[in-house]
């Protein structure tokens, strides 16, 4: 079995509960933290590091990898297991959040192309989409004029080469400030998608199996749940796609653009209608205030590239743990702060991690000034073992029925 | 005893030799690679990282540390191990190399401000030089705009806070291509300095004692011959250089500008010069070829910044040796290559390193191709692990007196 329930909360209003997601590379305990490996790395960790931080659970981008290097020479490795050496659970997603923020952004390619001096990796993107349809979409590859296309049944097909643990359905991301009426149309889109994905993924797990039964089965499925800022819309797509038959449940199309009050109410509605007996999972959201606020909805895992994005621009974790009260606080450290240049101070002073014991804020304000690579990698170390350690925290405040 | 030979090549002609350096922070069999870590970092490694891979001894930069983040801080720290958490034996430079590009090109500056577009860091660092003079060279930092000074007493005190178990005399480096009479004044100059040096050496040393015998007493310093590409001035330094009360010898000024066959010479000239019982190392010299060219000279240690650059460039080394005839070949893999895109073989079939272990052509050529960090990393282990098994058979070669 996929999931496993091990402790519900008592508090009062509260769906938040302890488990554990089991797949072919290990067991997640829920709830977790994904880190961000777009690419098929974690931005400047080897994959010996992700074991030491303790990150149980990776997650890749399907639209990446298959604009480069292609799903053709991860699948002929094995799989993205072993063409990263990445030997823990992974989740990919289904390439639609990449592949609608082309569609979008293909409208204003006019105004787009007086901005020519704007980032050129951003704009050639944006203009190597060819055709968007109620089907999919058809895009240029900037890598090699390949032309690709993404329907649901090539989302599947392409996550399965990549071989992830657990696979997002295609689905249609709603940009914030559309309609009731194209919001409606593009939940019902995402509806009759799911559909097409579980089909597609049971008629290859079929051909796989004819072929070597070990091979991909112990991919899983997740249905997304769509319906932007609607209230009604979110309900009638969580009792929809929980109705389906899938292994767990995303809650896709958060924070495109609205406000933290109203990203969390859109996990409020859906709540009631979330799976006991399958994991889920929150897509792109999970910095320190939105997890602490959202487990209690029933959420199990959260992916955000937010820890490693920050520990590129240099900005590092603190948490400090009342924990006699399990009253959490965490701040920020802008390490390239002139102030720091003489500090020989640790980061953050509770920190058990390598970085910490190894390294002072100087050091580390030297890396950075100074651009040196190292400094990405033991700012990404710190940020994930602090986010690791946030979790620990959250499961034991769950423990004792605090969310 | 800082030096100890343990055996002489019985080849004819040959002043090849296998020893030992003993510092404070471990022993380094020689001859051996010196990996470069110019701002107190082999760029994109954690320290870990160099222990697996078997580097023995990393070189740091003086002027780079002096600019930032300031020898106070480091000294502060406990030295450069402490700081960078460097715990294997250290070299420094005495800063004369960088200070000397300086003030050659404070020359051309005219001509450079035209050049405006050219890499900007370097152009800031070139228009910093205030004054030159016989007693040493004034700049004014990029960092901050604070006034640094090299002068002979001035570069041991730095490296005496830096802290670094070798030190190196402050030298003038001889630019390519200047009269016999500039190179032979440049040379007495150096040999000025070097008396300098000792001296201010020696002062620190009985005040350090006084405040904490065990306090920076490890450090040796190592005179550097000059003499540039002329056969008198050169065998003439090493004489006055060897003859003096110092702990090692390096040879500097090579790689300026001469053709190879140059570069040699002015090795082979002073090989004969070179003490039996101190070490000698080579500055800025460490290619295959020059290597097992110039190891029979008497070279100790090399310390060069190739097999680092390159693996950050995507180009990967590829050693095959012939272990009967220890017959050594080399061979560069160009990992950008849209050839390897889908080529799922170890970057070098016959390298036990992990990276090769773990990792394809492929993996490398997606990664550099999308500038990921982990390429920097992955690339720069595999070369240094390929120049410590270098020189493994480098050593084995020596004692079979086959150099």
């Amino acid at each position: 079995m996929l999931f496993k329930k091990s402790y519900q909360s008592k508090k009062k209003g509260s769906r938040a509960r302890l488990g554990e997601i089991n797949t072919a590379y290990g067991t997640i305990k829920t709830p977790s933290f994904v880190a961000v490996g777009t690419k098929g790395t974690v931005k400047s960790l080897l994959p010996s590091l992700l074991k030491e931080i303790g990150t149980q659970v990776v997650f890749v981008n399907t639209y990446h990898l298959v604009t480069h290097p292609g799903v053709e020479v991860i699948e002929k490795a094995g799989g993205i297991h072993h063409y990263a050496n990445l030997s823990l659970p992974l989740m990919s997603d289904s390439g639609g959040f990449q592949v609608f923020s082309l569609a979008r952004n293909k409208k204003q390619n006019d105004s787009l192309k007086l901005k020519i001096n704007q980032e050129r990796e951003n704009l050639k993107e944006k203009l190597a989409v060819i055709k968007i349809s109620d089907d999919g979409v058809k895009f240029r590859s900037v890598f090699d004029g390949t032309v690709l296309e993404f329907t649901p049944e090539k989302s599947i097909e392409y996550q399965k080469k990549i071989g992830a643990d657990i696979m997002m359905a295609f689905d249609e991301c709603i940009s914030y400030g559309v309609s009731y009426q194209y919001a409606k149309e593009a939940t019902e889109r995402t509806h009759r998608w799911l559909q097409r994905c579980i089909d597609q993924n049971q008629k290859l797990k079929i051909k796989n199996q004819d072929e070597d039964p070990r091979l991909k089965t112990h991919q899983c499925l997740y249905g997304v749940i769509q319906g932007g800022v609607f209230e009604d819309l979110r309900k009638r797509s969580a009792k929809f796609v929980v109705s389906q038959k899938i292994d767990g449940v995303a809650i896709g199309g958060l924070s495109v653009g609205e406000s933290k009050r109203e990203m969390r109410d859109q996990v409020a509605w859906v709540s009631p209608f979330l799976p006991d007996d399958r994991p889920v999972h929150l897509l792109g959201v999970g910095e320190f205030d939105d997890i602490l606020d959202l487990v209690k909805y029933g959420i199990d895992t959260f992916d955000c590239v937010e820890p490693t994005r920050k520990a590129r621009m240099g900005v590092l974790f603190e948490l400090k743990v009342k924990s006699k009260k399990f009253k959490l606080e965490w701040k920020e450290v802008d390490i390239l702060k002139g102030m720091y240049r003489n500090d020989l101070s640790k980061v953050d002073e509770n920190c058990i991690c390598f970085v910490c014991q190894n390294f002072t804020k100087s050091y580390l304000h030297h890396l950075f000034k100074n651009r040196e690579l190292l400094a990405y990698t033991l700012a990404t170390y710190h940020n994930l073992f602090v986010m690791e350690r946030f979790f620990d925290w959250i499961r034991k405040m769950i423990l004792e029925d605090l969310i």
